[in-house]
């Protein structure tokens, strides 16, 4: 069986001992193995550092674009094989991995494009400077500069393409050397992509990494210059946060964790328009697609109380058409979940809900297409229905991630349903289907505390976006409190998280020499 | 004696038990006593998050920028009364106090006028917005909006006033009430300017809170939206940081911890010039000031070799002129330190670096004017001499927060010197003494992932500047690494520590009629 391979120090290494095992979570059919005992992590992040950091931050930001350019081509050269590697080992549809994998190719394009724009700079000089006496010449900058250590990004299970290009993209344009370690039950995915780029030969030495495996002791070797960017469950975001290393070095660390996202159906909303359309089809996509496995996926439904009924059967009677089964299958449009833990705690998440709602579909058995019998990793996509929302509290506060969500019904008002809503402690994303300015203006105001982004679905709209649960990198992704806290992307306020922002006082002229700027 | 009172849940409230007791540092005699148990923590952080908070909310920019001013008015009014309090609570001399009470009230004028600046607004639309899909419809804005919690202020013992000052104007200004939590040793000054605060009747109810007082359990009580601002030891930092309930709420913490600021001195810079004079002078008062209790002092000082010889006689002969002694009277310029702990901390600390450091002057016993003898936190000031400085390593890593700094000589080129610096591993600010634009252009790029804040002294700033010990709102303060990875002040961008930033997607016409902007 395979063994993959990671990529540190420059080269290819094979991890010793006893490995974990990928399989392909629709047959339970192994595809590759994993281990990364021996090998040297010191010596990987020491080398990153040095060589990777030091390359980077010789070339311009449109140099570095030129390279995530290169990057995004690799991999969309190479789509259907990667396709291929998504649909066996992430449980993807085709849909689904072209999902991943176009998000990947396109944010890296994005950050390719921003690149060329920022140009021929190497850092980022911040806003117009300011006097800070009384004579014009005692005067200040601020510069956002790379930092000098390396960025290890531990990506989630789901999206494996996205997850390294969102991250490389802004690390990379950043100026900061990068090593990836993707999630190890779908790594196969990410090592065909980190092959790509590696054989693409575009990226200077150390500047690109990645650790296929178990991450073993990785995190000790973690300073102050560093960088962390994880996503992935709220629990290992808190042992990340008070890792020794990550603490002593006041490490800086991005979080992207669990989050209990919601759409609202405004109270303007009739049966039959265009933006109830639009409402029932984005909620649709976000409990099927990728099997719910989405960060950003909406997990509560509220809707006013005189439109449940009409909610309830259009959903019930559009998941019906949902086939669930094996991947490789033309028509299925459901697939398994990831891993086998994955679907025990998604079936306990669910069993909990049911405690506090009721089913409208999914509390069936339902055969998958395409596996032999009793083999893969699969649940029915579930609606439920929770009459009690002030009762309720798994239904706001316990993440099922997977093809699932919740109908809550509120009275129709803005405040009440943006209690509601908070009670989710800090989310990813709100989705809001409304044509009336009054209750979008009281949203806004309302929910954009307890968000990373806030998403407003309109007839106006209807026909141009990809739903709420796309990540777009022109605006910022990631949601404080149980969401993390942390903060992605959002074009070029991306690179922040690689940079150090830095005042710099002194001599006008002086400074104005130093970067190059002229006098206004 | 008096037993200072806490103020929350909008009105004063006395601890039971027994009390911590707060002393004057020179003379040991005690001035007051505090306890905070009893004090209904939970209540009080409920009631600042839902009266002080929804109130602040509801006023415009400007209008808190008025509240501002008030408080800014109200500290300057009674600014002999505080000194007095600052001198004999905070072993402050009549400079040093001046120091701590005008940084505050200018820090809340300061962010007054960018109140009267930011106007009619409650939230910040930050940059242009961006066109999101192929249609200029599909668009999408960020904002910088009020979190809803409470930000819990942990200020340092050493600057009671402008620590209150400089958070309390940020918070405020953003949107968020705040509790201030002095240190307790040096909680009277604090108090004074709570009372001030509270009496000129301009804040909100729950906007303000003040706990005097050990913390007791408060900690416990942070939620999702609150935000931590701290400043302090890096042990408390790594404390805080790893707390349940802000790992549990991802609450925003910042830390403003440890510091081995650095002098560099050009090799450019000629003896008897200006700029070296400067040099001279601000190294002088970092080490003097204060006593060195300042996060932002010059703890290494370095030289080129071949000025070290002068730099060592002229900096001893300054710090011969210094007069330690009770600050109360008049022509003593350096104070004791503010607590027996600090002491106890810095003597050691000293002898800690005079194993890697000879001493210039600082080791004998000097005898404090105006004190009973053997009493008050004294010590004289230290300048010690590193000839080694690749062996060193307490010189680099160990902050003594006295009147202690170390020459470190090197070989004058800037590589060299950079890589000295960045074993401090993270500061607050560096200051580089120069007139030569090359060597300014290599320090700028080296030194600065490695900082929050670069001052560069030069001949054509020498007579309007207030040296790189003086935290000014205009610039970031905070530092990487070792310096806690926190950011404060930066104008404009303090407000970012108190606010959730929120991706807004949508119809661009919605859009743009909620927050009242113009098309272009």
């Amino acid at each position: 069986m395979e063994r993959l391979e990671s990529y540190v120090s420059s080269g290819w290494a094979r991890g010793a001992g006893k490995p974990s095992v990928l399989v392909n979570p629709a047959t339970e059919e192994p595809l590759a193995e994993a281990s990364t005992l021996g090998i040297d992590f010191a010596r990987a992040f020491a080398h990153a550092r040095s060589f990777g950091g030091k390359a980077l931050r010789s070339l311009t930001f449109a140099e570095r674009g030129d390279i995530l350019r290169a990057l995004s081509r690799a991999i969309h050269t190479q789509r259907d094989a990667l396709i291929e590697v998504a649909i066996a080992n992430g449980g993807n549809t085709r849909s689904d991995a072209k999902f991943d994998i176009d998000g990947a190719s396109g944010t890296l394009a994005y950050y390719a494009d921003l690149g060329k724009q920022l140009g021929g700079s190497k850092f980022v000089v911040e806003g117009d400077g300011i006097q800070l006496g009384r004579s014009p010449r005692w005067f200040g900058y601020h510069a956002l500069v790379p930092r000098h250590g390396v960025a290890l990004h531990i990506n989630a299970f789901n999206f494996p393409a996205w997850g390294i290009g969102e991250k490389v993209a802004c690390a990379v344009l950043a100026g900061m050397p990068v090593i990836v370690k993707p999630a190890t039950s779908t790594a196969l995915l990410a090592c065909r992509i980190a092959k790509l780029f590696v054989d693409a030969n575009v990226l200077p030495e150390g500047a690109f990494s990645l650790i296929a495996g178990p991450p073993g002791n990785m995190l000790d070797h973690l300073a102050e210059q560093d960088v962390v960017a994880f996503t992935g469950s709220a629990d290992t975001g808190a042992r990340l946060r008070a890792h020794a290393a990550i603490v002593r070095g006041s490490v800086r660390l991005n979080i992207e964790a669990d989050s209990l996202n919601s759409a609202t159906l405004g109270p303007d909303v009739s049966a039959g328009s265009d933006t109830y359309r639009m409402f029932l089809r984005e909620v649709t996509r976000d409990i099927t697609q990728k099997a719910g496995q989405k960060c950003t996926a909406i997990r509560r439904i509220f809707v006013p109380q005189s439109m449940v009924n009409d909610v309830r059967d259009e959903l019930a009677a559009m998941l019906s058409d949902a086939h669930v089964g094996n991947p490789a299958l033309d028509g299925v449009t459901v697939g398994p979940l990831a891993t086998a833990d994955q679907l025990r705690d998604i079936r306990a998440g669910i069993e909990k809900l049911a405690v506090e709602a009721s089913f409208v579909v999914g509390d069936q058995v339902v055969a998958p297409s395409g596996v032999p019998e009793g083999k893969g990793y699969f649940v029915a996509p579930a609606l439920l229905h929770c009459t009690d929302a002030d009762a309720a509290s798994a239904v706001h506060e316990h993440e099922v991630f997977g093809p699932c969500a919740t109908i809550v019904p509120y009275d129709g008002s803005a405040p009440r349903v943006v209690d509601l809503v908070a009670r989710g402690k800090g989310m990813l994303v709100a989705s809001v289907y409304s044509d009336d300015r009054a209750f979008v203006t009281e949203m806004v105001m309302g929910l954009a505390p307890y968000h990373g982004r806030l998403y407003f679905g309109s007839e106006k709209i209807a026909d141009q976006t990809a739903g709420p649960g796309t990540v777009l990198p022109q605006s910022v992704h990631g949601g404080p409190g149980r969401a993390g806290g942390g903060e992605e992307l959002g074009g070029q306020r991306g690179i922040a998280l690689y940079s150090q922002r830095v005042a710099i006082q002194g001599a006008r002229p002086v400074l104005d020499a130093v970067f190059e700027l002229k006098r206004a």
